[in-house]
């Protein structure tokens, strides 16, 4: 079974590669690494969530929100390189989350994108991460995530 | 053509390299990479941008200021390696904005600094991006632009 | 004197590794590079600061705090590669500094952070740095870092 069936295998679908926001590249690939852009919630060109956490967004949907940034992280990966089979390592995520100045569960948002990782990938999907509260993301999204992943060579 | 000249072609000009705020060093090679220090636009010593997006800066002004602060990253690598010619890509951007919590347009003022990138070195500028807003920054500057560049070998 | 014996003849003690605070790693080895993940002023399973800067815990304590992620930082590496002399170089860090928004001394805050490691690292501690205010941060800490490092060949 090879990722992208384990990914349907685990009830998702890999999203439509999300268009930049603006004028940036959804992934570069130098040397081993590949370096995505950060990825917010979009489905097929939409907001699927919005808002801040807690005040106009539960912490339960901006969970699912992290996920779909992660399929979106997923989707510009594979249209760069072909198959998601040829991923050695998710090395670095970085999790920003909107959100209130007093709110500091943001593991707990950051883990739906974590979670879904090692679902995915056992223990290549295991990363390093870091999650932080910022005050406004892009569109009002809830959930911003980028990452670094390693090649097989 | 150099990159320096296409830069200057452009209209603009690479500034002195800024000197870091703290106890830190504008720029990493490591490897084939560049790791730059987050640049704030600083030219000559002097913060010529400052404020909160859109409260205490316009928006056209966070432009100018995210275009400035490329042109210290660029001047503290090239103070690094001797000519920006040695760059293969632009890897990756993270853009902070100063921004108000209810502001979610930060990736126009992040295109004042991926559009320059892309003016200079054509598709070698092409990059992954990531755009947050963040409630503060060093100085009260309005933008703070890290980059992540690939050297040829 | 290697660089855990530096430590303690500067005065400070390598935190025990934290563990993180969900699903993720501490930290990554890809290539010749390090990637933690981003560390908090846990000591011993317990946060010794916490606060938003300037208002509700003052610099002194923010910078010690910054000290400590460092240290946390360092003890994650040592348990994944055994002596932190092995470290080549330290590359980049990037400071998230939980603070009211108009704080502008990011890097006053993040110096405790970089001047520890170059009092640790000599040379080989100097770094790219980045230093952001974010509106939160988990369980409230004041501030968090996160590291890459390059390794000896």
């Amino acid at each position: 079974m090879n990722i992208e069936q384990k990914i349907e295998e685990l009830g998702y679908k890999l999203t439509t590669p999300p268009k930049p926001l603006a004028s940036y590249v959804p992934v570069v690939k130098s040397g081993e690494f590949i370096f995505t852009a950060g990825q917010v919630p979009l489905v097929d060109g939409q907001l699927k969530y919005s808002g801040k956490v807690p005040l106009t967004i539960s912490e339960e949907d901006a969970i699912k929100a992290a996920e779909i940034c992660v399929l979106n992280c997923l989707s510009v990966i594979k249209a760069e390189i072909g198959q998601l089979d040829k991923i050695e390592r998710i090395v670095k995520l970085t999790v920003f989350v909107n959100s209130t100045d007093d709110y500091s569960k943001q593991p707990a948002i950051a883990n739906g994108a974590s979670e879904l990782l090692v679902k995915i990938f056992g223990d290549a999907g295991k990363h390093a991460r870091s999650a932080v509260g910022v005050s406004s993301l892009p569109l009002n999204a809830p959930v911003e995530v980028e990452m670094i992943v390693k090649l097989k060579e």
